[in-house]
């Protein structure tokens, strides 16, 4: 399994990568899922993966070849953000296009899923989930996060937390926690985390991350945020008991 | 969809359910999902269900009915919450036995999930969760809380706080909080919450809360988390940047 994360707001980006990827739980294997295209000055393109390794590999490796053919539209040349989300999109349909039969026989699950984000120069910071299909959708300052793999656990924190104007480290550390909460309820998700930051109209990645198992910061940031959690609980209103609801009356009404 | 958790420890037993049930998104009704079958000085039973809603009223109704049959096994006659456990699983064993056919003829999912849990005299408080199949687990010092349904997104909040010793009233309040945050982020959960508080030895239940769309205490103790989450994130220890991490390495480590 797999947990990544792209938050875009109005300071810049961030991207969120844990590296575990299992074929059952006899083999796990740690691979990455944070990938950085940037070209320094002209644009930072960062992609995350999901799903299928043969798939999400396939694409990556399409990618690569493309951008040593500069005749070929590739991620260095792609005029706008959603054209490279498109992009993304049609390498993930020729790849499924060549093994989807292969797959099906044995039913293998070949979904995935990638997030690509960043900013070209000429436009603002944006960043796109493409979809098994090779569709996809924007975050907006309505919705400013996407997650791909494993989303659950690690939602809640971000849709209690994260607005659009939220300081881009304020919201670092919200998707490290967000990664760190889904790690440590579902073991096929695990470190390294990778993590990005990108603040806006730099055109270069300066801010990079990677937690490994046992690192000091996560360690450090784990016990702080559930001592803060405990201490949350223990100051938190007292519960407002009440008598007169029999909870096993059964109720038919409309919400 | 539902959400529905119960919690077990030294001192006695919490549980917690949200009240939505759907059938598809444009039917969307509210129903009971948590049952008190106390017979006070005598045992304290509490029920809670998840999953197809004719099946588990259908389960319901077999319960209510053997209650008033003296000579079969009810919930008043069964001498362990283990055996209660079982009791609930052969119910559903009925009812699938008499329905399957259809369901699978429609592809109908017909799953559903019971938490059994309560105190029978001369036993410690006990909390099982029933499976479809009618086999059951229990909750135990190591894992002291169990959750049907939608459990994903409020399993963080409870794998950060909840200890075997932790105090009846924290774990209360992390039971509400676990329901808000999967009512956040998934609307097919929702309220009213209906929590039950058991203390152990007093074989009945003494503390109710019902929480419906609205109320001053949930919207109370949302704004309560919100805004110490927030703070905890400004005052959590800087992100410390790494210059040496080249994010796009590919690593092939067995971690």
């Amino acid at each position: 399994m797999t947990y990544c994360l792209g938050i875009v707001n109005s300071a810049g980006l961030v991207f969120g990568a844990d590296s575990r990827t299992n074929a059952g739980v006899d083999y796990i294997s740690t691979y990455h899922k944070l990938f950085d295209f940037t070209l320094p000055g002209e644009r930072a393109i960062v992609l995350c993966t999901s799903g299928n390794l043969s798939v999400t590999q396939a694409v990556m490796h399409q990618v690569r070849r493309d951008l040593k053919q500069p005749e070929d539209e590739n991620l260095y040349t792609l005029p706008s953000l959603y054209d490279t989300a498109r992009y993304i999109g049609k390498k993930i349909r020729t790849i499924q296009e060549i093994d989807r039969p292969w797959f099906e026989r044995d039913r293998i699950d070949f979904q995935c899923n990638f997030l690509v984000g960043g900013q070209i120069r000429g436009e603002e910071p944006k960043l796109f989930l493409v979809y098994p299909q090779g569709n996809c959708i924007q975050a907006t300052p309505e919705t400013p996060f996407l997650q791909i793999g494993e989303t659950k656990y690690g939602k809640p924190i971000l849709d209690r937390l994260l607005q659009y104007d939220t300081p881009l480290e304020i919201a670092v550390k919200s998707a490290v926690l967000s990664i760190d909460s889904t790690m440590k309820s579902n073991i096929s998700v695990g470190p390294p985390i990778n993590v990005i930051m990108y603040q806006r109209d730099t055109f270069e990645i300066r801010h990079r991350l990677r937690l490994r198992l046992g690192s000091p910061y996560l360690a450090k940031i784990r016990q702080y945020w559930e001592d803060a959690v405990l201490k949350t609980f223990e100051a938190m209103p007292d519960i407002e008991w009440q008598d007169d609801v029999g909870v096993d009356r059964r109720e038919v009404l409309i919400d």
